[in-house]
């Protein structure tokens, strides 16, 4: 993936500091609270939120702001300002809220930074798991500072692929998906932003997922195509602030032009 | 659940110290070997099995029989001997060995001691994870040492279900599956083993499987039941040695009977 202004050396190291910082802080924030009661409401699309969602996307704004007002923000929670701007942060305080009121470490924190629109840096962080990905676009993919890179898989019935629920499709997307994952060599479920970084780090080869947010995707794309994976919206576009919510990331571009080629039928 | 012929509380030490010594072999046997490269090959039930689960089993089967040479033993890999035994343990050396090759911590060792066909403890150990269930029919059961306790939850409205994967069902248990857990607060998918100590922790309140084997099931019967939930077979009988693959396991047990009222309805 290129980007039309990809971020220089000195800019990665100083959006990495504060993003990496602001991680830290969410963490300190959700993780003693995690396996603890907590409230649970629902929002207008039934999905739950607690009120360690809202304190870790106010605390993530608020740090965000005061460091960079001139930047746009765009988050779960409480929506998005200045869009249009060179630069703009997406953050998901908890992926994974239903994983993290049922006692499950599988949710994560999602950091995005974006410039004119494409995002360039990303990080996926686990507090429960003590895993952090960090994808520079154009240079790489780390875990837990380690570099990481998405496996050879170059054809479906090779692949193993991971959604996390059946229930996030419409039924003619189930149709699609239910075909493409039968052709793969193995179908799992569950997982959350999880499985982008399981892509990453190389142990499964595809996701295929949809009714995604941007904050969902935003921060995940860097951190799959940096590990030089591939991953667009059904048709094969580019991810931006407007896609759509179905997504596809693959470990190969073989791979990726076999589930896109697949969901079309 | 009550069962004929508990174990004294000298056996009851006994037995852990033995069963928590060889879960350890296991761990150090399994978890080096995790996100390894690792030979994989299909049984005839096209399930995948590897180098780490014949290791871990032989190594688990030779100790027990080194220690208690009288005793019956079942296991995933290596099936089963003297299961008329007074005493028989059961053994699964990775459960989800499906989530073990795709990087994901959500793989156990499950071994359970039954007494008269009836398990009486049970271990459920995540070695990824850091967790280790044990569960002492009659007694209680532990997480990591602590005690744990399932949640108080009733009714199927506000009960949080679990399940691996829809592609463990027929067609005709997924209809019973789909209509009770769309009648619960939320349905969610992954987990194997991992599941059943959630429920035994309190942080989910139902878990509904189909096509599992004995050694899946019967050390997660004690954890379940010994903290304070009720697991069963589909129609609502104990589980033991020839059960079917089709469990059941709820908080309560009203939860539990609405359960099984819906899957027969």
């Amino acid at each position: 993936m290129t980007v039309h202004a990809p971020l220089s050396a000195a800019e990665r190291a100083e959006f990495e500091a504060f993003a990496t910082g602001i991680a830290n802080n969410a963490r300190a924030l959700s993780l003693p609270r995690f396996r603890r009661p907590v409230d649970v409401t629902l929002k207008g699309d039934m999905s739950p939120v607690t009120a360690v969602d809202r304190g870790v996307e106010s605390m993530l704004r608020e740090r965000i702001e005061l460091a960079w007002p001139a930047h746009g923000l765009l988050g779960e929670e409480y929506g998005a300002s200045r869009v249009d701007a060179e630069f703009v942060w997406s953050i998901d305080p908890i992926d994974g809220t239903r994983s993290f009121i049922s006692g499950w470490p599988l949710w994560g924190t999602l950091i995005a930074l974006l410039r004119q629109g494409q995002p360039v840096l990303g990080i996926l962080d686990m507090p429960a798991l003590d895993e952090r990905w960090i994808g520079h676009v154009g240079v790489g993919t780390t875990l837990n500072g380690l570099p990481c890179r998405v496996s050879a898989c170059r054809s479906l019935a090779d692949a193993t692929m991971y959604t996390t629920t059946p229930d996030m499709f419409t039924p003619d997307e189930w149709a699609a998906f239910d075909r493409t994952s039968r052709a793969a060599y193995a179908r799992r479920f569950g997982g959350d932003c999880y499985s982008y970084g399981m892509l990453a780090s190389g142990h499964i080869d595809a996701v295929i997922e949809s009714n995604l947010m941007p904050y969902d995707y935003l921060a995940i794309a860097p951190v799959v195509e940096a590990a030089g994976g591939v991953m667009t919206d059904w048709e094969g576009r580019r991810l931006g602030l407007d896609s759509g919510g179905r997504v596809v990331a693959a470990a190969t571009p073989e791979l990726h032009a076999a589930i896109i080629a697949s969901l079309k039928d």
